[in-house]
């Protein structure tokens, strides 16, 4: 089949690809179209060391089992179901536990995909394709009230104006009126605006130590140390990205102010679902360009060189 | 009055310090013994450019106000009740506040202070002197529990086995079963063996990411690190101690395990003068030394210098 694969930072495109092994419990995918992330990025760069078929964010039909036929997306932690953590409800956190597409398992950025049953949800026929390769990032910014309470009057900060930003943005605005996008980039910004959300550039905000949450989208070093500077004291500071290596700052104000760090990463595919259909969440205009499976060294170029937004890469055409 | 005063990094024994003079709300307290804690040693160094009297852990008796004659001990933040974060019952973050000893307010190691009537808790006639002494130290392990939900199973380690790390293992011991102190010194260790609560010194852990809650009472910058090695994913690391300066750490695991980092502060009077009432916790054998006022210097020196707990100073008789 065909597939991108990464082997020793190279990603190359190949059509000999051998066709996904199914583990005991997985069902095989075929993939429609799929999403390049910012993780995708990293691991090029030689985050986790990942070897094998990228992509993680899909939509696909399934071949087998209960849903075959039907458009499914998945959660893209595979657990085994039997750890300790597994049976104390971490499933995300098992500790034998492969990724798809970015720990141990080949991912979607080819023709077809194995994924565990359990994984699979099944995609709302009123969902477009195109809206619904949103879901894994949508349940991501879910994660964050299935970790920290958001009530109507609690003011937000999101910092980062990027993919997952203005994601998150999307989601803590159904939960608060009070939310505030921070970023670099005045044609993203804009786009939160024409949803009805406050945005400011990074250069024109003045530390006021009055926010009650401030989300770290920037995938930046700067990003936990302005939040700081924005927080009140005993708020909290949700951590969304990864920054590989080590970073240096000043832990005090953290005790000083008893300020909350906590980090968040998967969230509830659910949630997403409903909210891309029921239109709390708009992803679409978030598209700014598409490629071919064939074109998708080109894509992740663009991706990671274009100030875009989300680039999607279709794999074969709806049936 | 005699005083240990603070000046551009300089502890000097003056006997001509002036009396303190009463801001409204304030009452005299005249001071019978206090404690050196860390705060005080890095106030020396330099943390805060603190300028004045030192010491914040005290007993004393009330010279006038609702509770004249009677042991006090107290509150050592003093805040300004009329600014936002006041109204919103963030009194100890108060943008106005000055803190005894510490912040824009004489302290404790001195023949007298003064201090808001506000601040003030009786001390239990039943309560001697040297055990009240420990009230603040104590409130800020009960800190711990008022952030933080403590389940009679949640595993629990306490890294330090200083005087805080001590109060705070003592503390949480009495909400669940499973506390273990990972401390460097045999001898400290031991004190909380008598007590009944697990230890282990450093060199001896397996980092096995068990702990459901980590408590940071190491005071160094070894403690987040280690700390991250010990937690369970979605668990909780309590910051207790502040270091000056900044330091390098790794943030992605926070992110991938999300974990909860908390800082955590002072504390409530009430739990702690209950629980040195009623033997929950034990502080007298934390008490390494004491020495006179006119001695300060000395204690200081010994605190800083020695492998001491908790190191007393007399300041009056008990009349």
């Amino acid at each position: 089949m065909r597939a991108l694969a990464l082997d020793e930072g190279l990603v190359s495109f190949r059509d000999d690809y051998p066709e996904p092994a199914q583990r005991p419990g997985e069902v095989l995918v075929r993939v429609i179209r799929a999403g390049i992330c910012d993780t995708d990025l990293q691991l090029i760069r030689g985050y986790l060391r990942f070897r094998g078929v990228l992509g993680h964010e899909f939509v696909g039909v399934a071949q087998d089992g209960p849903f075959a036929g039907r458009r499914v997306v998945s959660d893209i932690n595979c657990s085994c179901g039997t750890c300790e953590r597994c049976r104390s409800g971490l499933q995300t956190h098992c500790a034998n536990r492969s990724v798809l597409g970015i720990l141990d398992h080949d991912g979607a950025f080819a023709d077809a995909i194995s994924v565990p049953q359990a994984n699979l949800h099944l995609v709302p026929d009123a969902l477009d394709t195109d809206t619904a390769v949103f879901a894994e990032p949508v349940a991501a910014a879910f994660q964050i009230p299935a970790q920290v309470t958001v009530s109507r009057d609690h003011r937000v900060v999101v910092l980062g104006d990027g993919r997952l930003g203005n994601l998150c943005a999307q989601v803590l605005a159904g939960l608060t009126s009070h939310v505030l996008v921070v970023g670099k980039h005045a044609h993203k910004l804009a786009l939160l605006q024409s949803l009805g959300i406050a945005t400011s550039l990074l250069p024109e905000i003045t530390p006021g130590r009055m926010a009650d949450i401030v989300v770290d989208c920037t995938g930046s070093d700067t990003g936990l140390p302005t939040a700081l500077t924005l927080v009140r004291p005993r708020g909290t500071i949700v951590l969304k990205t990864t920054i590989a290596g080590t970073q240096t700052l000043a832990l005090a104000p953290i005790v000083v102010d008893e300020v909350t760090v906590i980090g968040s990463r998967c969230g509830p595919f659910p949630d997403a679902l409903a909210a891309l259909q029921d239109g709390r969440v708009r992803v679409l205009p978030l598209i700014s360009s598409r490629f071919s499976l064939w074109q998708g060294i080109e894509a992740l170029e663009h991706a990671r060189t274009q100030p875009v937004l989300k680039v999607l890469i279709d794999v074969a055409p709806e049936s």
